[in-house]
């Protein structure tokens, strides 16, 4: 196997598990992984259902977002894959769903605040929800400013995309990233979860009150930090 | 396998998506497929539950709602069929159910607003809420009224049945249509999700706005307008 | 198969239905048929997993809730369902489960407003709460008097069982019942859909009216009505 | 089998009921399975999914928290475990999990007040919330001090252990308990079903009141009273 046919067989293995993680009903949502090296990641063809997907199906593209290699044309979001995997290069994976709670956040547009350690366990800070883009953009080169969105957001709130995976579009939907493809997708669905307990917080209590900074720190450092013990 | 025998297979494999994607319980919703040509469309058994189906059973109806072929009696809703393939010739294949999200904005006799690109993606308008008939149009033919009350809220609102293809009745339920009975059961998946995003949203956020219209137009065209880039 | 066999035989085929219909979890949830000629119904012994359960395990009781076969211990629920075969003749299947929304209603005390045609197609009023029993009613033969303040609550609103095929029981659970053991988890089934849309309904739209008597009548009726015409 | 084997394969088994109940996505939650007589208990290893799990890889630890037996690390909430053990004599079985709505309630740092039969069913009191420890106690040896503030919470609300076999948490997630590790997992089932139905109760009527006193007795003690006659 080649470095593109191992991207691909990456890609491909992260986009079917959207649907068994109940992230993606039809052909919403799509993942891609890239490899530096190459300097290209492979991404879902657009509009194609997951069960008639396969590796070979999965398109190269550059991180200038132009088609290397494949017959199909990529996902319609490819351009926002794009520009983060060139400004941030140690993104390995990028997953974008439209999954309900993380998107009723993003139509909102809200942050979601970190009311607890599920939350904490994975990022210390409330959950980004960028602004919608203003009409030039969206008239213009709209999946490339998205990216460019996204990555104003976390400059502007003085967040590193290494330390948060995940962020809301405005009006839109969450975009997640992380080292591999896998790890995208697993922020999604951690993504998903916090977004359903967070609404039913505060539901449950309307002044629940954010984590307090102690426990964010400890729960996130026993998972993260130098001295973590989560996992082997 | 002859014309008649062809919409009789779509209808079955139409209908048999519907408890699949979770959209109907015991024998609620049906679909349909239709034949321009035949002016006829074939539809589900009235109350015959779905693991007994087969595409023999399903029932020609005409345009007019008058059953052509078949030994069981036709869904309940035939008329309402009738009436839309009568009065909208691009129409291919139609569906209804009960599906919980979407059936709770009909009750609550409410459009769904446009408050994301998951739905601009599909619709540019708010999902219309047609108003409950009066009573004498109940007390009528009263499946038949049914279709003029959908076709006369679209007329109402100058919407186009090619553009909007999906409504709720007010306190019933949501009928979705389409170019054929696979894309009519598609938007009908869609739409419950959408519905379900939608109350999420106001919940998150009382004063959530509704999309901008750059946006609407951004979305929708990408997928559906002259120079869409979305699909193979 | 003996008569006696049979019951056990409908009685064990309805209680199967209820994890698949995720109306239950563990060992929640009974149902019960019966056989007016035997005096006698066949009920889901106490406590025992579903799918632990067999045809012969399920226990046979008389109208006064004595066991007259089976090794087990009933349901303890059985004389509440004992108390309903005897005053109302023309019922043959009871069900009891803890399914979600139902059960909320019934700890919110609250009837289930009718806000649409789901509801209409199955009843032609608002699901009835019946009030918690006095003390002295709880600390007495508490099983055996919940099924007198079921049917009282039915005299009080001045309706029939016949119409009516379930209930909540303040702060407790639902009773659904029919003429058959499959019926009456149709109707835990629907109720529970009709119960999770009501309250949906009132989320989106506070001030959701109910149906108007003209829909409800003509709902009921085309199911249910001399001139129904739904079903085969 | 030995008998640290015994207490690998029953918190194999109860920690593979979790994911089949809904209750953990990925490597969230945990159960452990405890041996008096060998003053040890078999806990998950921390961080390892579901589907690699078998016997042999539950580590085996004592009552002060030290690993005795494994080549993996334990779950990072080890410690926590240890003390309940420790200082609860008749508890065979532990088990934590971050399951939606249990957990908004430990995030909305609300007892969850009894209002049906369902919780009266299993437990006569709210179930107990656990204040957010002070930040000395988070700073230092957080988990061991999570096992503190749980039996604290119960001493101060003057509940014993054997009666209440779940608590939540605040800010953080529910941990519930029994006799055996099976029973542990059952008990975290149940909460989630209590804290759902709760919430919806809420929302249905936000002047609902609690169970009265007659019920909650009644309910209990037909389950697991002297005179109890629910189960076999």
């Amino acid at each position: 196997m080649n470095r593109y046919e191992q991207i691909q067989e990456l890609a491909y293995k992260a986009n079917m598990e959207l649907p068994k993680l109940n992230l993606v009903i039809f052909t919403f949502g799509n993942v891609s992984a890239s490899d530096k090296y190459l300097g290209a990641f492979a991404i879902k063809p657009s509009g194609v259902p997951y069960n008639e997907l396969s590796p070979d199906k999965m398109v190269i593209v550059d991180f200038d977002g132009k088609v290397i290699k494949g017959k199909l044309r990529p996902s319609s979001d490819t351009k926002t894959h794009a520009v983060l995997y060139k400004e941030c290069e140690d993104i390995g994976g990028i997953c974008h769903t439209h999954s309900i709670y993380a998107t009723a956040w993003a139509q909102a547009q809200r942050d979601i605040p970190i009311y607890g350690t599920t939350h904490a366990d994975h990022k210390t800070v409330d959950i980004p929800c960028a602004p919608p883009m203003h009409d030039d953009m969206i008239q213009g080169d709209y999946e490339y400013q998205t990216g460019y969105q996204i990555l104003n957001c976390l400059k502007e709130k003085n967040l590193s995309y290494k330390e948060v995976e995940m962020i809301l579009v405005g009006n839109h939907a969450p975009f997640t990233w992380g080292k591999t493809a896998e790890k995208a997708v697993y922020n999604s669905a951690v993504l998903e979860s916090i977004a359903q307990m967070a609404l039913l917080t505060e539901q449950i209590n309307p002044k629940a009150a954010r984590l307090k900074d102690s426990l964010i720190k400890k729960h996130f450092e026993r998972k993260h930090g130098p001295d973590s013990y989560y996992g082997q």
